[in-house]
């Protein structure tokens, strides 16, 4: 017995058989783990991730606003919000026709990201919901270009992206849509057959990239089944050794259940991620401005974004500890970065103009944390010449600040980034080594910036254990 | 070299291998055409067409609204009016919220169609703009369910007719959809790739099958490839051998360019097919009381839609000359079938109720129309005892008939279908043969219907040559 | 004690005293009782009612949807209507946007109202909802111009009328509004306070009158208050002696509790009045083509609207009686009157066009309805030279008309209007007098209409008796 | 000759004749003008200014949107934006059923309000556009209970300020409506005749103030016709003798033209008013945390926000020269206060929990800014005991602070707000007098706030200069 649908393709389908020869990478994952990350992932640390869909419309609750409405445990301020604005019958289709997007310019988009000193971005090109940003031709009038902004919102952020800056476009991208009746179907059949995989998800990877290019493929929702019901080794080999952009993108790790944290480019592990030591594969910190949602919410408050102190927190430590960060900004239905994301942005692009040294290009040190004070976290350059300490809280009570991690050298010279004030006076610390910094000499205000503080530290001993390449790195 | 798409299916398509054994009708025309037309079709003669869709949302011009809008030549009426009326990033997809069938109670329409009649329907399942008004697993988020009226239309409607009436249930199904990103592609591609008919076409087609067993398939929209690209042959083999409805269903005939009027159980030719003379294959006249259009009109005026007597005279003709009919309604987006339609098919009914003898369960008679009055049409039982003379208009200055065709005999009766008076007047016709009837004993008001009257007559000679059988009937 | 509202006045409210000299009617029942009713309205026999308003857009029940939905009672239907298909949250002031009228052609609806035959219309400027169908001073962004169809349609109507055809324009208005703030609470005043009068109706009133210079108002909404609360006499006597149409002006009796039926031009009495006798007093039968709604109503079905058989059976008994007809037709939001009603009114001036001369001008008989055939009901001319015999079924069993009224003379004549057969045989009744008509000539479908037969009788006697003048009329 | 409007109120208008006795004030500038300011206003300091209501729909632009699309010179960017994304036919009145407020909670407000140090609220009551953000009597349909929000929204942010907080409610009212016809009509008449006045804002402004009992009036929209035409004086004399607030209410400046900056209780002078110097009667600076607009605006970038460093340098120099600060900001249509906004109060807040006290009940000191140090603004406490230096940038090349009005004694103390280092060195100036401060001991982050710091200093002499009362105040 076989259903009708298994049947529809009996009667008529084409096929190639197609033969990878002389191709670097098979379908499995064992030769697919022998990639080497592309080295620009690594250097740019910071990605800036958007998440923009039919969500920020009810921008309720947060960007699983559907299925915490219509999935297996309605959340009751969800159902008693529809409820109470909206008819009975209301679809979250629905919605679509209110994600307008009127005043979407990318290019002030891209300004915005270069002034956040983000060095990649990571766009929802289709979030779980299924609404694609781009004109899918998976996706008749379930896309950005037939209803609600009508245009391609994918292909205009990446233009603007690349014609005005130099950061590096990458797209998110939803394996399973919650609501898909084919999804669904193939779900009630254990994943015994796949008819949505191949009829919808597969067919749209292969489009957005050879229509976008896109450098990252951040793919999500993949938890539900296995890795060969999505095919995902088959979609990564043909990524890394045909795409377009074989040679520079990077892949994260959820290709289906049991993936996770274990295979891909770079690892997520979790949502925030930030284990707080050295990781030895390269992975990824993403967290989100609104501390409650990915996707706009119109109800939150002040006091739900983050701060600038707390983003700078998660940053510094998990550029110590080897990850990069992607962090979070949910656009409104009517196409702007709202000003409370945009100020968290331009904060942090100001304090990386002052710091950037210490982040970009760095490379973690022999110590993450130092020993003594806790609220210190290390990064190093490249070339082992300078260590980077970050100081999260100003000492209040003290001009003196005492760290345990480095062992100074006659030669040894420390300064305070973005100061004017010059070299500053140090002295070593007692038997068990460290160093002493007096900060007496800093006065207020003439700091170009108020939070985290980086301490450069050149000829410091013991730095030649600097993590100084990948391989080496992984080997931790 | 082959496309990405085309490598998505080499990416881990599963198929089934079906080996047709012990089938009656192999995926030919030639095997195909020896079926026999199950023979509830010809005995219904009468079914309702019904259009119903997003179109009945702006319910502009025609059915064909969208294509008139944004199609290769739009019409500058339909530009004007969606330019006056809405904004200018409007898509045709932002109308289905306004589908809404609030008031769609589809027994009431079963009671209307009970009341017309007719014995079959026939509902767009899906026109050409790819709106599907069953909630399809292939149109996620563009159907019924989904989107506006939030029900399974086509289920509704067809629980209703089969629970209440003794009408039979069909389904029309578009094959292209105007804009459908994939069909746009094989187009493109001069129908050499087949992604929309095996994505979304066949599927389909087995879907409502199926699930809701229609006994007619009456497919449209074929016209632009071949019936290899639809793989009619292969979905029609099935669906004679195999599907539930393989005994009493039937299709028409265009499932292809070059098909229409060559195969299919009933030909359609063209729409409002009526060509006046007898066909010998088993043909359908499809024509619409709004003259201009399928889908309802909202500014159609009264004039528009065809009367009673115009109804009737196509009704008669096309049975005479051995067809069906299917008359189109269009209901609005608001669920009511107006009430001028409801007027034309209760009035068709009153009709009927009198004269039906001489329409269900006929047969064509060995003249059509009569050689002397041009006004009269011909059916005959099947038993060739009677003889039916359908009379369009009344004479106005004389108190007799005369018919060319008839021979008469000296047991030859004449009668009027519901008259009260009984048996009429009659004398034979000239040299020629014929007859002339006698009406001057039928009183103003003693009739029990105002337009097209038909006198009965028995033991006509040559009589014999009535059409009885169908096998008869296509040898003419 | 004062209220705040009171007080307002004092604070700077200019007035004007304004004495009336020389005028022919004061404000008061008995001089205003005095005025003859303008030749115009008694001749032109037939009015067209148009309901139209926000009402037009739920269209649901009647034109009363926002009081059986918000009113004291409210109905359950609506309710329940309300709640399956609108956000809890909704107005009625949220149905307006979707008050549309793109498709409203005012030259069409001029071309329909010619062909019905009516002579005047009367249109809803503002029903008890408020909304004003022109661009009022007094109802900032609750009119038609502010919100909806965007554009005067009083005015716009007013012009195709006059512009197009020889039919007088008159206007309905409502003097309450359900749900005024001002109208409650002056009710809650127990209409001491008059707030609502002096800073709404009144105005309007003025407006309308001066802008448009309607011959007809019907006024309405009256009863909860005496005229003196409306300053209904105040108004009258300006409309009569001062106002822009104070020649050809009439208006009806809803002008205050205890008027209706008492006071005004013409009598409406009750909604549908129709008392079958001769009524002393002009009066005015006002029905509405669909039985149970005024306003269009998108679930009515074919039943609910009343036949051609109906609507002239009620047209010519309420002729016989003394009275006019104002036959309502409800326009859809969309700005089309339904093809069901324009079929009514093209079916009305089809019967018009042979029997008019029966209608416009006539004036009742000695007798309305005749003593033998209760079928027939007459209507005599002016001169008294004819009288017309108007027959609502035709005898199905005979050939013979029996009527016992008409008292023959040697030089009765008898024709059937719309006949082509020439004058009727006919014999005097029995010892009482009475005329029997022989309809044996007339031949199926040489009538030029299908519903109620008129027969013009010359030459009866005791036709002296004829009501000729508006002084005799009312003296009956 | 008189008009027909003019003709209405003979009809029957009632009217009071109103007997000023015993009031106190008469209904004229000389006598209004002698009422001596409540002193609640003065100490309170900082206001929030609140502007809300349908031009927060399509935030375009500001708050004059409608003017600046519809109004004598349309900005073609608004025409613009308006042709690109509504429908033609799209009016003002359109937006309001988009005005949801379904985010609207005034207890969250109340809360932000009192977070910010703010002392009293003005709300929009009405804006230009004449929307009553109240369901008033006079503006039925086009108010805040009948569409859009479906709530009074006047009503519940002033219970939750009441029941919440210590902050004095008022409210906002414009006298003049930009597209009012009544108004229209009134201008075109050269103002002669006072329909509008008579019939919307005067019984608009009793209802609000029996109503809500707000302490401010912040009247608006005045300057197209003179206060007669307004009837300000005598609202305003009923205001101060009878209304429920007679004893607490303060009154802006904008009764009619050439009234501004001359009479009410405290002077507006332009939007923004910030003279830098001394004022002798009560103002006030109002002025907008989105520097382009009242209104919020959905395309404001985070440049167009004013930084706390920026208000607090606009709130510094207002209180220094005797005025009030009322600082707005713009909710969104859906009913909350974004989170860019909320943060700046709360900065201001946390601001003022430091500083508070050279603010609130403070008076203007003998110098308002210093004659050396251009960036210090001085206040003093009432009894005259202490002298606030408010200094907006900190120096950054020297620990010493140069002031040349403050004439030290023996025993003068100086400390720094906020700061845990206890009294600061100082010494005496040169000749010419003045003061040194030594901030050296003033450690990085030791600080409670981060911008304008107050310097406190006692003990100075000169110091008796002090304005101290109303009355000695306005004769500077």
């Amino acid at each position: 017995m076989y259903s009708s649908t298994a049947r529809i393709f009996s009667a008529g389908i084409f096929y190639s058989l197609i033969i990878f020869t002389n191709q670097k990478y098979t379908p499995d994952w064992d030769s697919l783990d022998k990639r080497s990350l592309p080295s620009w992932y690594d250097e740019s640390k910071i990605g800036i991730f958007i998440h923009w869909g039919v969500f920020s419309v009810p921008s309720f609750r947060s960007e699983w606003m559907w299925y915490s409405w219509k999935g297996d445990n309605p959340n009751p301020e969800t159902v008693a919000f529809m409820e109470k604005n909206y008819p009975p019958d209301w679809t979250y289709a629905d919605f679509a026709e209110q994600f307008r997007a009127e005043f979407f310019d990318p290019y002030e988009w891209a300004d915005i990201l270069e002034a956040s000193g983000a060095k990649y971005v990571v766009l929802t090109s289709k979030h779980h919901e299924g609404f694609t940003l781009w004109p899918s031709k998976y996706s008749f009038n379930w896309n950005a270009m037939d209803v609600g902004p009508k245009r391609d919102l994918v292909g205009d952020l990446a233009d603007a992206i690349r014609n005005r800056t130099n950061i590096t476009f990458g797209l998110y991208h939803s394996l399973y849509e919650w609501f898909h009746p084919l999804f669904l179907e193939d779900k009630k059949n254990e994943f015994k057959t796949r008819y949505f995989p191949t009829m919808k998800t597969i067919p749209e990877l292969y489009e957005i990239v050879e229509k976008y290019k896109p450098a990252v493929i951040w793919s999500d929702g993949d938890w539900d089944a296995q890795d060969t019901y999505w095919n995902s080794t088959g979609f990564l080999a043909w990524l890394y050794n045909e795409s377009p952009v074989k040679d520079i993108v990077v892949v994260n790790d959820r290709w289906g259940s049991g993936i996770m944290c274990k295979h891909g480019d770079f690892y997520t592990c979790s949502d925030h991620y930030n284990p707080g030591h050295l990781v030895t594969h390269k992975w990824e910190n993403c967290f989100t401005i609104d501390k409650n949602s990915w996707g706009f919410r119109r109800s939150a408050k002040f006091s739900d974004y983050i701060s600038i102190e707390e983003l700078l927190k998660e940053l510094v430590i998990t550029i110590s500890t080897g990850g990069n960060v992607l962090i979070n900004v949910g656009p409104t239905a009517y196409g702007k970065i709202a000003p409370i994301f945009e100020e968290r942005l331009r904060q942090m692009g100001s304090w990386l103009k002052v710091n950037g040294e210490a982040i970009y290009h760095s490379v973690p040190w022999k110590y993450q944390n130092d020993t003594i004070n806790s609220n210190v976290w290390y990064t190093a350059s490249k070339d082992g010449q300078s260590v980077y300490a970050c100081l999260l809280v100003w000492p209040n009570s003290t001009s003196e600040i005492n760290l345990g991690a480095p062992v100074t050298s006659a030669s040894t010279t420390v300064s305070l980034l973005g100061s004017s004030g010059g070299p500053l006076n140090w002295r070593s610390g007692g038997a068990s080594g460290g160093i002493v910094i007096d900060v007496s000499s800093v006065k207020i205000y003439s700091l170009a910036s108020d939070w985290t503080w980086v301490f450069k530290m050149q000829n410091i001993r013991s730095s030649k254990a600097t993590v100084v390449d990948k391989e080496d790195y992984e080997n931790y």
